[in-house]
């Protein structure tokens, strides 16, 4: 699929933005005040494709969600303030225990219905709650409610992270939605990060599960706040065709190319919403690694770089050491030709033919200011870039994951 | 080789405790105030082995004394403040430059000198304060002088880094010495780290070489501060054999044992040094991995628990977030049997038959008071074991970080 060159068409809505969608948010005494369960429904049954955490020590609801989403889905109820991970069999009851009172209430089947937890982990759900929270929920299902949804399913996030945008196949409107939460424990192959994206298009499954797979390698997996893998990320795209544009599939490579881009851009516009809420982030810092011989590569450079202590620190302190970046780029344990090297801040070249180039420190200076910082790293040996997204690491990182539990 | 199990004699004098080695430190100019030039001579010629940084882009000593170390060694000359990497061709002719004069002032040849840098990378060395620095330096060599040895390579350290140890070889006394440097950019294949350890002990070349290399593995490459790798790590032992010991070779298992227990406990204690006084660390981290399949796989484990950002800022704000180490075993990419492991922070089991164990928090809160804590991964599965060492992760950390160069 190729990537089209348009301005994307973004919409208000969120997740409820596409047809037949609702939702809703509410405290249900998980914790103190902020809101805690949210559930979305579609008036309409969904295909559905998921991506999971790699992570070895998976959550109860992952363990559940991973077989229900074979499944047609037409649910998904989300809490937050406890993760339900490492609680074994107990936990695994407990998240199946909230799909069957979900589907209850919406006159469901418990398999008809996905179950995700984020928060602390290795504590037992408050399950008499989260029964009458749900209870509450169903309800306040409607199209106006988007962001309590989108809010409750945040941590330590700060702000709300939901995005909608409209395009056209073939005369038919179609939509897709998004609410995700994430700050901290974000690493590539996912982090504590769950992305919900709904939508109204009419789409073969087995496509929608390759665009899936290659929009998540190339948004989601880009990014890091601190390194850290959580046992709960999720992303899930469920559609109910409501749109009722002509399928999209092998034969329409046209159809293919519109929806590509705009689920990447849902994507990419998520992920970048993570690092900049990420914990402590005062800049966002674009890793790109240029004309690499392999794109593997590139990933793997771009990776190193932006996960290195010392490159996130020198950011924050608006320091163009560079030196740092050579170390990083040296550490990633890839083959490259330093005499070929490029290294740039922004504008700015910082290091050429294995020598430092002199730059007017000011300048540099002044443009580490910005709120978003480019880290350019040529290669010049091939073909193949990418752009990997981070965060500064700040005195604020510590402080709240010092003290995040207690 | 097998690790005895004895009380170690420690001596005094550092770097110069072994027979025929002198020593000098002073300021050359290239740091304000602190001292910044270290020589280290023996006054015969010593046979000599090293282990180089295994970053891609190496500084340029490391190229130079990577040629010289075949050769015997009579001299190490090392400055701090300016870590000569990044630095081209000017660079390695500037460390070509510091071995030539230093082999000049002591009437050696240029190739049997070994030279270090460690300090800010990507800028070029200012040769004349040095030239005059190791002028200086020469007429100052005495046994007496270790200590300030010691103290003009560290850069953000904290404490001096020296220790000595004394042994009999069929009642022949011998010594091994050593001084190191190390707070920031410490991870396994080392990091910004120099370790120069000295000795009069009479071994063949090859068997050192082989004992060299394993103590390194379970000692210097098993610990970390921030994951960062550095352009300018080494270690480097050198003996010129005045000990007149019987030859330590392949036919004394017993020597062998000897030795290789004295040189293992030098470089575990100045590892545990390095990461004691790593930057913004408060507490030591022992993270321990039992019962594994492999030692590699208890290594992976280990390393990626030890790395782990959150585990660091959870111990930091002495918080038995013990969901955190859970967390980051499953993210090792390693296999393993969650109903299997066992998570224990210093005796208090906090995870076992995958759900979590009831514990008293007052008591691990307690424990997590000390300047040394020990989390304990039993995975069940095997007989492999092994100890990775690390510090928590601070706003001193940040602070240090954020303001380094500038």
């Amino acid at each position: 699929m190729k990537i089209q060159k348009i301005k994307v068409k973004e919409i208000k809505g969120g997740i409820t933005a596409p047809e037949g969608f609702l939702a809703a948010g509410i405290n249900c005494g998980l914790r103190k005040s902020k809101l805690d369960l949210a559930l979305i429904y579609s008036i309409e049954k969904c295909i559905g494709v998921a991506a999971f955490t790699k992570n070895l020590f998976q959550a109860a609801p992952i363990i559940v969600s991973k077989k229900n989403i074979k499944n047609d889905i037409q649910a998904i109820v989300v809490n937050s303030g406890n993760a339900n991970a490492a609680t074994g069999k107990r936990g695994i009851a407990d998240a199946e225990k909230m799909c069957k009172i979900t589907a209850q209430y919406l006159n469901l089947k418990s398999n008809n219905v996905l179950v995700f937890s984020t928060g602390v982990i290795g504590e037992y759900l408050e399950m008499n709650k989260i029964s009458n929270g749900i209870k509450i929920l169903v309800p306040l299902l409607s199209k106006k409610e988007h962001s309590l949804a989108a809010q409750a399913i945040l941590t330590t996030d700060k702000i709300i992270k939901e995005i909608a945008v409209e395009f056209q196949i073939r005369n038919k409107k179609v939509k897709i939605g998004a609410m995700a939460k994430g700050s901290g424990m974000i690493a590539p192959n996912m982090a504590t990060m769950l992305a919900f994206i709904s939508s109204d298009v009419n789409i073969e499954k087995n496509l929608l599960k390759k665009l899936f797979k290659s929009a998540i390698e190339n948004s989601f997996n880009l990014i890091s706040v601190d390194g850290d893998m959580s046992t709960n990320d999720s992303v899930v795209f469920i559609t109910n065709k409501m749109a009722n544009n002509p399928e999209i599939n092998e034969k329409t490579p046209k159809y293919i190319d519109i929806f590509y881009t705009h689920l990447l851009y849902i994507m990419q516009k998520l992920s970048r919403l993570i690092v900049k809420d990420g914990e402590g982030v005062t800049k966002l810092i674009e890793v790109s690694v240029k004309n690499a011989k392999t794109q593997r590569k590139a990933i793997k450079i771009a990776r190193c770089v932006a996960n290195s202590l010392l490159v996130k620190t020198a950011i924050y302190g608006e320091d163009p050491n560079w030196g740092r970046v050579i170390a990083s780029i040296g550490a990633s344990g890839e083959k490259f030709i330093p005499e070929k090297v490029i290294i740039k801040f922004g504008n700015y070249i910082l290091f050429k033919n294995n020598t430092p180039i002199k730059f007017k420190e000011e300048k540099v200076k002044k443009y580490l200011k910005n709120d978003e910082i480019k880290i350019i790293i040529d290669l010049q040996e091939g073909k193949e870039s990418t752009t990997f997204i981070t965060g500064d690491l700040t005195e604020e990182y510590i402080r709240i994951n010092a003290k995040y539990r207690t």
